[in-house]
């Protein structure tokens, strides 16, 4: 991952100076991982470094047989996003993988479908049900209502079950009563920073994806983002920037993923953006009602649908450009069907056609002085992602630190979840 | 569909004003509808009634075959976001419709895989190419792809395209020139308002939808759009109700859908608001950079990623709840195999547990006195879906008069395609 802060709109000042603010917390940060353990609320850090993904990726081989065909993942926010964004990242896809989040009949009659039209039997699918608490609504509806309706095509399925919530939650402890297969999560370790834990490793271990590769770039994240030299500490530089950005008035967080096959991952960053800084409190209980509003673009779809707003419109947003190297795949023929529609299409494959409208969307930015951070990825490969995914979580404790906000909590969401209950009981 | 101002913050008194203000526009509006044709720029509310229907239909007929598997919609922005939206909203589907809008080898080699591996001949697929002026480069760089690569398998193919462009424009030409089978769309009639034109409703006929229906919603939605009874214009409502949040400073317009289904839809409204009001000059030529920007939250699924945001941090948003009447489909059994992990589930269905939730969550922005529309939909249907675009469409108009800026027009989007161009020269 290549980052350039060049046209951020920040100087080299203002970050050394942002660099002594968090020094203290950068410290701590360090200190945490090297204490190691999952008792601190940054405890996320050590994820990647942790022995538990043996365990993992022992348990996930044993259900990884050949005629494994479909992971049904069944969680909702923190319990699936994660898995998702880098699911639906990587084309190699030799498992499918379907994903049960919120309570829709539209959305349960196709993954139905898929289970009982396309499988011969129950070896060829496995459910993974995801919840921290092992109390939330969907999770549990979606999977009561999965396993009774799978009972008819193939009788008991509690085999081809695997439950993933807090050790000695009451969802760990009723699946270990009823001899389920279940593995824990760290406690300690909220949803939105748990993709390197039981939640995210397991089922894209089972898929067949390389969660070795995704630690790996994980790792090197961390090690970055604990780094003393602000120049190389991509992690805490984005944090000041996107932080500064939203000090004058950008309180839109614009992430502009130029690959269609990344649309998840910015809304597994609108989660993380979105619980750890939208805050009624700050650090020391006064009302701030303070947050940054984390928007998804994806180009170059979305030129045709919200540029005219992002380069006419305010100047209430600060981007990220997120791009992939080009790497030359599909290719326009030398003769055209409809020649003379578009200039200079013949023989240019489309990736270099990405390149040229990245290119042409960072020039307007730097035409129009509107600020935007760079960000440009090598391939969407796992240590990639993995990298990214880690270097945004660890971004964020930085950006909470610097807004004094609690990044580990969410405490507005109990509010509507008390109202839904008081409904379900009428 | 039902639609309630009354959490909206603003009074009938306030409502009565807007409507004295629109009134001159409104009766536009009747006057462009009684005139009919296609030559004013609000022209497109003449689409629903007009007599071009017949021709589509016909064309969709020839082509609406039992061989039928596949139809690939290649457009981007106003040329595929409408039909997209109607297409994953629907639940029944005998033809699957595949979309390529932005150039990414990712997406383009799923479709060919699709159209290669699944299908035995040409006879069961359909391309349409879509471009108002012919010269949408990643249009056209599809386009060009896809016939190349279809060639090996298939041979000629051209028999099996169909071309949507401008009447007379350069794309329609060489369509003709080269017996390609084609259909116009109305000059005047913007991308983004171009749903109820053949853009939307050919592909929408040929992969089996009622498009009668569609457009019978649209009529009525034009019918309210345009009464004086401000009472029952639903459209003049709404617009004026987010115009005036926007200028208390919620400049955040978020559609949050109850059904994830629906998710498409409000990426359509994106564009028809974003284009339609983020300007930078107004109608006087002033230099204002106005515009609110447009988000869309998925209900249940983004109270588990954005709601903390939304409940606790900044008064920046106006929120549209859109929910759909419950029909009560998939249930849950009353023996669980997790019981007591959240109570009352047992023979609840997925639908009254989504209601619940929808109840829960407009508790709480009433509690915390955060302003809100409530959209009601009877059910996903056609005509109910045509109704809430059409409704949206006026509501655009409405709103574009009320910021005193150009709702037709998108010239900020022509700087980054010159850069652009200039790098594919190179």
């Amino acid at each position: 991952m290549i980052i350039s802060t060049k046209n951020s709109g920040i100087s080299a000042k203002e970050l050394g100076t942002a660099a002594k603010q968090l020094e203290s917390y950068r410290r701590h940060l360090v200190s945490v991982q090297e204490k190691g353990g999952f008792d601190d609320l940054e405890c996320s850090i050590n994820l990647p470094f942790s022995t538990h993904l043996d365990a993992i990726l022992e348990k996930a081989e044993a259900y990884r047989t050949k005629q494994l065909k479909m992971v049904v993942v069944i969680g909702i926010g923190g319990s699936n996003l994660g898995t998702q964004a880098v699911y639906d990242a990587l084309p190699q896809k030799s498992v499918e993988m379907l994903f049960l989040d919120t309570v829709s009949s539209a959305r349960f009659s196709l993954v139905l479908e898929k289970l009982t039209k396309h499988l011969k039997n129950k070896k060829q699918f496995l459910i993974v049900s995801i919840s921290k608490s092992g109390g939330t609504t969907e999770t549990m509806a979606n999977t009561e209502a999965l396993l009774s309706a799978l009972k008819k095509p193939y009788g008991d399925i509690r085999d081809r079950l695997v439950v993933i919530s807090d050790d000695g939650s009451k969802f760990s402890e009723a699946a270990k009563k009823q001899k389920i297969d279940h593995l824990g999560m760290q406690t300690k370790v909220g949803g939105r920073y748990s993709v390197f834990s039981a939640v995210g490793l397991f089922p894209l271990a089972v898929a067949g994806f390389n969660v070795h590769k995704l630690v790996e770039g994980a790792r090197a994240a961390v090690e970055d983002g604990l780094l003393g030299d602000t120049t190389q500490n991509h992690a805490l530089v984005s944090a000041h920037t996107t932080y500064a950005h939203a000090k004058k008035g950008r309180s839109i967080h614009n992430t502009f993923l130029f690959a269609p096959e990344l649309e998840s991952l910015g809304k597994w960053y609108r989660q993380l953006m979105g619980e750890s800084i939208g805050k009624e409190k700050d650090l020391d209980g006064r009302i701030v009602h303070t947050g940054i509003t984390p928007i998804v673009s994806i180009g170059s779809t979305d030129l045709h649908s919200m540029a005219q707003l992002y380069f006419g419109g305010p100047d209430d947003k600060f981007t990220n450009i997120v791009s992939v190297q080009a790497s030359a795949h599909v290719s326009i023929p030398s003769k055209l069907v409809f020649p003379n529609m578009v200039e200079h299409l013949p023989r240019k494959s489309l990736d270099e056609l990405m390149s040229a409208i990245v290119g042409g969307v960072t020039a307007t930015y730097q035409k129009l002085k509107q600020p935007f951070l760079s960000i440009e990825l090598e391939a969407v490969s796992e240590k990639e992602l993995g990298y990214y995914l880690q270097f945004r979580m660890v971004e964020m404790m930085y950006l909470a630190q610097l807004m004094h906000v609690n990044a580990f909590d969410q405490p507005a969401v109990e509010g509507y979840k008390a109202e839904t209950k008081k409904r379900l009981f009428k």
